[in-house]
């Protein structure tokens, strides 16, 4: 039987920042027809937030380091402010969305990051997905609106990667639904020049990614991403899009942006 | 058909401020056995938050007047920090709780508040609960922790007292269950003299709470929240128990605090 579609979708950071842009987004978003899951990031708020309450901000590898007063910052930020503003545009849209983080019904069950000489801090690496409950919501047509905090099951609340997070729920989904990822943010999609954003690769599949990779074509900051991007494809994922967030009718028909597929 | 009971259980201010009395509460929450619906206050956070960020708080009659700074910095501290704090506990003692304020799933739509003289600001009176989600989430067993930040189906967050929303929930569910509102804060219960916590009323019917009113033995603060929860009880709430946070399984069981009931 063929499975019906859902798309899972990460909003990045720097739509987020920009009330207008964000606003031309979650209008696309709201007429999305069929089953949908949005997870956003925090963009520059928290930061900015934490510099307003003089909490000193150090990052690592372009990752924050989280202590528990930033964890605090990032919680307030993420799972309450905008998490809490984009349900709100989505029901005036008409789309009946529930924001939630991973400690809402259990959601993301993540575990703190161990890493041999860095600590990142409060920061949750993602075990678990409640894929049970997410599917009860999308049978009932709601939307989830899903901020990147996650908890470990002992009462502990931890800051996670929503690239990551997207990835995981994209994966999780797949034993119900034909499920296509798209990771939406302020570039057209994958570029083979990173300055030349009509050097757009409009399709790519793991051979192709290796070679452009041997031959570093691509840009080093995209190469996490699609790394996630192609083990969700090879855990059942169907397709994996990478454009501009403003373009998302085109990006999900796959007219604009990169698309990831299998070999 | 007997109905089964729920529990709709407000958790005031004062004991959310103190990280040991929470836990203490959400200890017994969790203990508690049967359908229960958790709605939370604010406490004094979001007022350290706002000085801190030197957003002037303007109190007019005992209520916040929340303009668009204040209304962002209870969202965090309400719908962000509180409650994901309060899921990721109960998570941790064995509840799956899941948060939610207002706008998620249109659980609660609003409308902004117009007074003649005093312009609240973003603050909203209750007009409607989507009982039927909240059943499709009973159902499954999941513990529901409500903010008190609603929306007005515009894109507007709006600030709400949290006993108006309990005494809303309450009501809107009494279609489907036997419901006992429990209102629990730091008295232990509905005192005949404010300043002996011995003198508690055990047991309060409309007629009693009228000859009291007259007598004037009824301290001025408890008359708004008297008053709803026998408007509560008019509406199908089956009873309302006044009393202490950290006495909760007494209270449910009628051992301790105030019990409202029909004459």
């Amino acid at each position: 039987m063929l499975k019906e579609r859902l798309y899972v979708i990460k909003i990045g950071g720097n739509i987020i920042d920009d009330e207008q842009r964000l606003g031309a987004f979650l209008a696309s978003y709201a007429s999305l027809n069929g089953k949908k899951i949005l997870i956003h990031g925090g963009g520059k708020l928290a930061t900015q937030l934490a510099t307003t309450l003089q909490i000193p901000q150090q990052m690592v590898d372009g990752r924050r380091i989280t202590d528990a007063e930033t964890l605090r910052v990032v919680t307030m930020v993420y799972a309450g402010y905008i998490n809490k503003n984009i349900v709100a545009s989505l029901q005036q849209l008409g789309s009946n969305a529930i924001g939630l983080c991973g400690a809402d019904a259990n959601l993301i069950r993540a575990q703190k990051r161990v890493h041999e000489t860095i600590d990142f801090g409060f920061v949750g690496d993602v075990q678990q997905v409640n894929d049970a409950f997410l599917q009860t919501l999308l049978q009932q047509n709601i939307s989830v609106v899903i901020a990147p905090i996650t908890h470990n099951g002992e009462g502990q609340l931890l800051n996670t990667n929503a690239d990551t997070i997207a990835q995981e729920i994209a994966t999780a989904m797949a034993c119900y639904y034909q499920v296509s990822l798209i990771y939406s943010f302020e570039k057209t999609g994958v570029l083979l020049d990173v300055n030349d954003e009509s050097s757009v690769i409009p399709q790519l599949t793991p051979s192709l990614y290796q070679q452009y990779r041997k031959e570093e074509k691509i840009f080093a900051g995209m190469i996490p991403k699609l790394d996630n991007a192609f083990r969700a494809i090879a855990s059942g994922v169907h397709n994996v899009t990478i454009g501009k967030a403003e373009e998302l009718g085109k990006l999900v028909s796959g007219q604009t942006g990169t698309t990831l597929t299998h070999d």
